[in-house]
């Protein structure tokens, strides 16, 4: 079980997408009249370049001329929030000529000061052809030095070449951004927007998703790409559709480039209705709204007590319990009916569980004995409660650690809710190894099993929110040898997940050993940035009844788990073809348990969390 | 100059202080049924004993019964938004005897492990004596291992021993608060609950100013104190509607004591009302909004160009440049007739002081030959658009560092707007040496003069600030070390401030020497908490044309400038009747200036910044 967001994290109107539609327009003779304009078409903001092109400049800084439009012209509170400023287009700072490389560089730096300047929030930068590794160094050292706005680096989705048979190249534009953002040390400020592709050159299904792996901040949309419907009003195709729909889980903005004469207020209006016909809500939409992506530490429930509203927000998952409820139904009609079966909670909490077995001997018509064993004292003080109010008086409580109570009986059935997003993450095994000394010999516990699995993840966003939210007194090695639980909408999954550990319950071995290792090899079908991995589970509570955050056999409509993210120290490069191999321990001494992970190819990493060193699970 | 706050933090409604009341309910049989009912009366919050009295409580473990009030009750958003929990009142951490004590200290320590369960956001707990160490190293053992609440700190605002011939002691409450926090190590989740003091025991201003300087967050109102109007309904005196006015610059919310019979909703419309009448609305108010006791460094514009953003607020101080603009009217009123002053505007930005100039030109209906130097080359692109557009080409502009410009002719005016929160801590003192070379013997400069001031000051809410912003990369030492700039509200000004440094213009001497030293005795007319110094200055721009941020004489509706604080390492306690003794140095390198300060008296410190270690202003 894991924390999941607070309740009231819900926006206003949930049911639509706030589309947010910027105009391009690349040189108006007046910024501030085709501002003005802009904004009364409907559109939100507007990209232009930053400097008239009429201008000549002089980069002598003792003859100053104006570089094109003066701050005045608009308050700087609508540069602030208005203008997306376009770097001049014609320069070319990897050029092989060595004036032209040097002009370049000199009219960028004064772009870019004069951005700083107005206090734009963001700049344009369009690439064009591989090795960017001058414009990347001319950047980077500004972002060094701090830069005020974000930067939006421009490319097609698919390079045109990728369609040509007679190109000499087949451009990946994705691996031009790639080097371009390595060589900038994956700055959050940088940007992505991506010109949509056009209906004849669409891109695989695979490559669209490695994009919504990507910081993509906004998506280009020419004029010339809409449909006219039978009402003359501008639509995109249901192929273009399917694109945006998929940007959608992305904070993702919109620019029309107007390549066509036409009314540009049916473009932004056009795409609102979008946000509201493409917009799906479901409850782990909902439920998730506004922590997307957000890091949590995993709980550690076993040495730490749980508070009130986590307690809360785990009981309003109605999915979870009622697939407890069934398996317990199943586990007590399994059992001989000449006696009073003995059912334990162990880990009551505040007795939803318990509440669950209630329900199935009303439902069998069947008394259970029911004992409810939980050990902190302000779950207990609510289960007090419950059982003189509630319950009247058909639960035995037992206020202890499930590890060294004695028991009274044997149980039948032993039912518990131990489990993390990685199933063992929370000492499941070691609580129930520990709990099954009071299950009789012939006793079921609910889960049986449970499964943890693996698979290779790209998300910058995820390694930027690790090194950017270090607490003070930690190591950044401290923060990436450890686990995180996040709802995962920024990402590409290199590959599909496969099984890690198993654990099986109740375990009569003579010696139980709960130490684990094993090598997982992915195959990589393209190109990619491996930055971590990302782990879940499933479980078998009983038979045929399951729960699964896997992605493939996800419960319907379950949200008390988010996947975990193992991180890696650094990102990986990865080639299409080659292969993604990875060791995972599960380690133990007297006091903890732990894990560490370290990788064989494409590059061999140390190992991380040696000795569980930054990150562990206490057993006391 | 320093840099104000953004435009538009202003909040919607900003005619009235919205006014958060909460009611104290002691121990409500049922504590749903009392929040609805305070809710209904129109209170925010209610105040309520964490566990009920009547409940014997077990302190084994082993044998749990319910501790009060069960959670499952509340929602957990209803306990953490809605309830501040009291502890136990007859609680005596502090008795002299001993099983009292331990007792206490272990009910203590279940009450606080119940409310971090419930999550409530707000613990009370009340100081009844002197001397409460145990209490404080209890609760400090939490705070230090993370509380995830406020812990309310509640004495009486006088004590009535002061108020008492018979009383053997003469309790100063603010020491029992002081020792408290201090043992907490000024922990900020530490607040103030202060009992308002009768009319008949009204404190002294100085008192009340010393409670403004701490983290008061409640007010507390016995409905006894109020009076009753002509008709009928429940009114404050005038003394004690003072005292809530001076408590508004806080964020401080009410909480109504029933003691007599009455209808409970009409003390929150009256405090409502009171939110309407006191509140104070004027420029500064407005422009401070949401920025009280926010620290920015100071600008170092001599070595970074301002930005757009940064000139426009300036240039939004209308108080400041019509100042100006009479200073310079004054100035060329001074000149003979018989030919045409020369004016120079040195760090002209975009233009501000040049059109002062243009617009005396004007009124006197006489010519002025105006220069503008200016090295921004953003700000020069404004200028050159501003002259050919609004000014006809009278401003002859000049793009070069004023220390290195070779004039073709000697100025009679040179104006310019060179100075900080603390006058020369801009470098205006070395600028305008070097641009008064080209300032014929017999010029004049505005400003003329200018003084720094400095004031010793309380203020946990700024060391705090402080200690718990440290940046990654910096050291607290350096942390320490570096002044702020901070529109201060929650604060205590100890003593009136002293004149510290003087700078004069033009100076004429042989040898300019710019270094200062200055020992400032303050003397100290209550106990009170010693925790940096405040500076301020005031200039004389020509004859009796004056700018300033001296407290006593401010600039009405002068917005440009908010005080600078010089912190202290750790907060100095100082008795009444002791001094206060600094040593101020201003020192400087080839490279550099700074500023270096220690304490003498009450205690010895080690020299601040030594070397300019930590904070510095580049000179190129």
């Amino acid at each position: 079980m894991e924390v999941p967001p607070p309740e009231d994290n819900a926006e206003g109107d949930q049911k639509r997408k706030r589309m947010s539609v910027g105009l391009y327009v690349s040189c108006p003779p007046n910024i501030k009249e085709s501002v003005d304009k802009t904004l009364e078409y409907g559109y939100h903001f507007m990209v232009t370049q930053l400097t008239h092109p009429n201008y000549t400049r002089d980069i002598n800084d003792n003859n100053p001329a104006p570089i094109g439009r003066t701050d005045r012209v608009m308050r700087s509170s609508d540069w602030s929030r208005l203008v997306v400023a376009q770097i001049t287009p014609s320069l070319d700072l990897d050029s092989e000529v060595e004036h032209i490389r040097d002009h370049s560089k000199s009219i960028f730096a004064q772009e870019l000061a004069f951005a700083s300047h107005l206090g734009i929030p963001a700049l344009w930068i369009t690439l064009t052809k591989p090795d960017n590794v001058q414009l990347a160094r001319a950047l980077y050292e500004k972002t060094v030095s701090g830069l005020s706005f974000s930067v939006w680096v421009n490319i097609p989705m698919t390079h045109p070449s990728r369609y040509s048979p007679l190109s000499e190249h087949e451009y990946d534009t994705w691996d031009w951004w790639n080097e371009f953002r390595t060589y900038c040390n994956y700055d959050k400020r940088l940007g992505l927007v991506l010109d949509l592709c056009d209906i004849k050159h669409l891109l695989l299904y695979n490559e669209l998703k490695r994009w919504i792996g990507e910081p993509v901040k906004a998506i280009v949309i020419p004029t010339s790409y809409f449909l006219i419907n039978q009402h003359g009003k501008p639509v995109l195709s249901r192929l273009h559709q399917d694109i945006i729909k998929k940007f959608m889980s992305l904070d993702v903005q919109y620019i029309i480039k107007n390549d066509t004469e036409c009314d540009l207020s049916l473009y932004v209006r056009y795409l609102s209705f979008l946000g509201k016909k493409l917009y799906v809500r479901d409850t782990m939409t909902e439920f998730v709204q506004g922590f997307e992506d957000f890091l949590q530490n995993p709980l550690q429930p076993l040495t730490e007590h749980l508070e009130t509203n986590i307690y809360e927000i785990f009981e309003k998952d109605g999915v979870k319990y009622n697939t407890y409820y069934n398996a317990i139904l199943k586990a007590v009609q399994s059992l001989p009916v000449d006696r009073v079966p003995v059912v334990m909670v162990v880990g009551a909490g505040r007795g939803p569980l318990v509440q669950a077995v209630l329900n199935v001997s009303i439902t069998l018509d069947r008394k259970l004995k029911v004992y409810a064993v939980e050990k902190n004292p302000f779950a207990i003080n609510t289960l007090v409660h419950r059982c003189k109010t509630e319950w009247a008086d058909q639960v035995t409580l037992i206020k202890e650690d499930m590890r060294s109570y004695q028991p009274p009986e044997q149980a039948d059935i032993l039912v518990s809710e131990l489990l993390g997003s990685f199933g063992d993450n929370e000492l499941s095994p070691e609580c129930l190894d520990g709990a099954q000394r009071f299950l009789k010999r012939t006793g079921i516990t609910i889960p049986q099993s449970y499964t943890s699995y693996l698979a290779p993840l790209q998300s910058t966003k995820i390694f930027n929110e690790i090194r950017h939210n270090r607490p003070l007194d930690k190591t950044l090695q401290f923060c990436y040898e450890t686990p995180y639980i996040a709802h995962l909408a920024n990402f590409y999954q290199i590959a599909p997940p496969q099984p890690l550990f198993n654990f099986t319950h109740p375990n009569w071995s003579e010696k139980i050993n709960n130490q684990r290792y094993k090598k997982l090899v992915f195959q990589v079908e393209q190109n990619c940035l491996l930055t971590g991995f990302v782990g879940y589970f499933d479980t078998i509570l009983y038979k045929d009844v399951k729960l699964s955050i896997h992605p493939d056999s996800h419960t319907t409509d379950m949200v008390s788990w988010f996947p975990i993210v193992f991180p890696l120290e650094n990102p990986v490069y990865v080639e299409e073809g080659k292969t993604i191999e990875i060791s995972f321990w599960r380690t133990e001494s007297n006091e903890k348990v732990w894990y560490e992970w370290c990788l064989h190819s494409p590059v061999k990493t140390e190992i991380m969390n040696s000795n569980g060193r930054s990150y562990y699970l206490r057993k006391h």
